[in-house]
């Protein structure tokens, strides 16, 4: 029927059976539970990839432009100066196609040279993989080991640094993935900063969740990826450099090619890039920074903060403990409880079309992960702690339903 | 006016004014020309990146999945599958979040160690590329110079392979972009096959473009970009890697851990990659590939072959000369004539909305260059045929207007 407003129906079509015709869907209908019909809809609380924001995702479907054309340096050099509020810092943020690792394999292999004497503080999945990186290319590496759940003791690097000045890099996670635990890169900082030794920080998952204010605290180089706080899709990874590392990639004689900084600071100077960028997701960067630049990088840290917080208090108030002491605003990891088979939480939880991460390594089966990370809201919060205690109860576990609702309801009213 | 069928109008509403209001647009207006008012609307025809298929876009813009997930690994195995159809080949395609010079670093620095020797057959911009590649990362690289304009000589390939019988690898354009040249990568093959030595095609520009039949033909590694012939977005690099290249993986020293051909191919047999990979894009890829598969990849190079003729006959119409003694299909290379000011094309077309590439190196000012590459037919010919006389004549080029566009319908119509 067709209305006008403050009008009666103006005609009356006549079905052409008096039936309803019956409908099957061709693929999946409603996923059934629990007696009630739920409407298939996905959820992505994964520590990244994370949800996109349709307008950044349609800002990707735009058509394309010549990136090497008047059309795309204005574009690049916007983005690149809003890369460096987003960083933090005065220094220079390139671009690469590439994921978060190619951007911390630039970072890494363009400043230190095959024999130099790095250290890498290792205490997740994460940590590790720069240690192998470092081995990969023939490298010094001292791969400390921190327990996981604990962020790296900033004494223990002071005793470490003390007793090899000559150290090329240190090696930190901001946010360590796997475990959701933030490391104190501030304090780290304190101790190479007046010193020859450089501050290489894995902000991969971290930046724009955990607070990171690379220039205040003297931080030489950061590496991220698109897929995490920057609220894009995977493909772009980002590095910004310090003076004091600019100095560094001069003198590196590591092998190199397609991750050279040097390659990549020298265009930007151009507004380009030495090879083809990936320029839709570009087109997605421009909207994405544009929303973070508009909620300010302090409220989207204190946005992180409150979503991480009100999550934690929900998963106490379930009978659910956090397995990081230094619990990161990136990721929230909650032990497995006693009276449930650890194995069957993520996939309790994607058959309602929620996407969350277990362990990783020997952790595997012994905790979950939801992070908040990006385009997330208050609401997201409630979601998935309804999520979460749905699958607990499926899974048997004993707590009072509702209660970790209930928790983060009366945190974020507080 | 609000119309049903059949009916007559059922409310009038009168203006607000009698006078239909005038408009200023916010932007720049319709672009004039000659008297003319040409609505802008761009039209891409560099050697990539290239227009880019709506149904693409549109799919590389759908919401997310997590790619360590049953959601990712089913669709990745499917375009795995759908690459090894367009590189003409049963081995695996692996797919890097890069560009296409990130592939084909893979290609090179998995294959080979530091001091071994390699020859890099260059005759233009991207096979210089490889060259300063290989001496970047330590190999003893023979880098052997032709003409620009003409493709390797296959004679002399085998001249230096019976002198370095130990030659790791030689590295050959399928097209070179700069001067739009096909190199007989079916004669090199011829050579290489048999031997220890491996043969690694930069198909960058080329691939679906120009004929390249990778297992029939007998060539080992092939890397390409998504911005050509593959009708994508910049973002992705692929490499296939033949049997003999997966031996020669195993033995290669090369620092590498990104771009790591073996963990790469590790991953691929689980339907997966080592990296976070840029899954939008993926999702497009998904789509471009069920497109040159409807075409069929035979009919695709037929069509691209079509499209270079046309264009051919049309410069040759309108007094220009071909720069290339054996051009290819992917981009069509065009001398400047000399009543014309070189440095002036590509910027002419541009005020037009029409993207065209210049010369590189010291052909820059001496030859434009057009490409006809991925989702184009034979409009797309007319028109740039003509967005090229137009320009031609604007910049005072003696030729008859109108014989391009003849020419192109001529052999079109034949």
């Amino acid at each position: 029927m067709l209305f006008l407003a403050g009008s009666k129906p103006l005609l009356h079509f006549r079905p052409p059976s008096k039936r309803i015709p019956s409908w099957k869907p061709a693929g999946n209908g409603p996923q059934h539970m629990k007696g009630s019909t739920l409407l298939r809809k996905n959820y992505i609380y994964a520590p990244g990839p994370v949800s996109v924001p349709p307008q950044v995702l349609a800002a990707t479907a735009k058509p394309i432009i010549h990136h090497r054309s008047a059309d795309f340096d204005p574009l690049f050099k916007k983005v690149s100066e809003g890369l460096k509020y987003i960083f933090q810092t005065k220094n220079p943020v390139v671009t690469f196609a590439s994921s978060g690792t190619g951007a911390m394999e630039a970072a890494i292999v363009s400043t230190a040279s095959p024999g130099d004497h790095v250290i890498s503080l290792e205490s997740g999945k994460f940590g590790e993989r720069w240690g192998e990186l470092s081995q990969a290319y023939g490298f010094d590496v001292d791969r400390v080991q921190f327990e996981w759940g604990y962020g790296p003791d900033p004494n223990k690097v002071a005793e470490l640094l003390k007793a090899r000045p000559d150290t090329k890099a240190v090696y930190i996670e901001l946010c360590e993935t796997s475990t959701g635990t933030v490391s104190d890169v501030k304090a780290v900082a304190e101790i190479t900063r007046n010193t020859d030794t450089l501050l290489i920080v894995d902000a991969v998952s971290g930046l724009c969740a955990d607070e990171l204010r690379s220039d205040e605290w003297g931080v030489d180089l950061v590496g991220t990826g698109s897929q995490k706080g920057v609220m894009l899709p995977p493909g772009l990874g980002f590095v910004s450099v310090s003076a004091k590392a600019q100095e560094a990639i001069k003198k590196s004689k590591c092998p190199k090619f397609y991750f050279s900084l040097a390659k990549a600071l020298k265009e930007l100077e151009k507004n380009t890039t030495p090879f083809t960028p990936a320029v839709n997701l570009i087109f997605g960067l421009e909207v994405a920074l544009d929303m973070i630049q508009a909620e300010g990088i302090e409220n989207v840290w204190a946005r992180h903060a409150r979503l991480a917080e009100g999550s934690r208090q929900a998963m106490k108030a379930i009978n659910c403990t956090l397995f990081s002491k230094a619990p990161a605003n990136t990721v929230t990891t909650v032990n497995v409880p006693d009276d449930v088979d650890g194995s069957k939480i993520v996939k309790t939880l994607k058959e309602m079309g929620v996407i969350i991460a277990g362990g990783q390594g020997h952790l595997k089966g012994k905790i979950f992960r939801f992070a908040t990370l990006g385009y997330y809201n208050e609401f997201d919060v409630i979601t998935i702690v309804d999520a979460v205690e749905q699958a607990l109860a499926k899974l048997g576990h004993k707590f009072d339903r509702g209660a970790g609702v209930n928790a983060a309801q009366k945190y974020f009213a507080g």
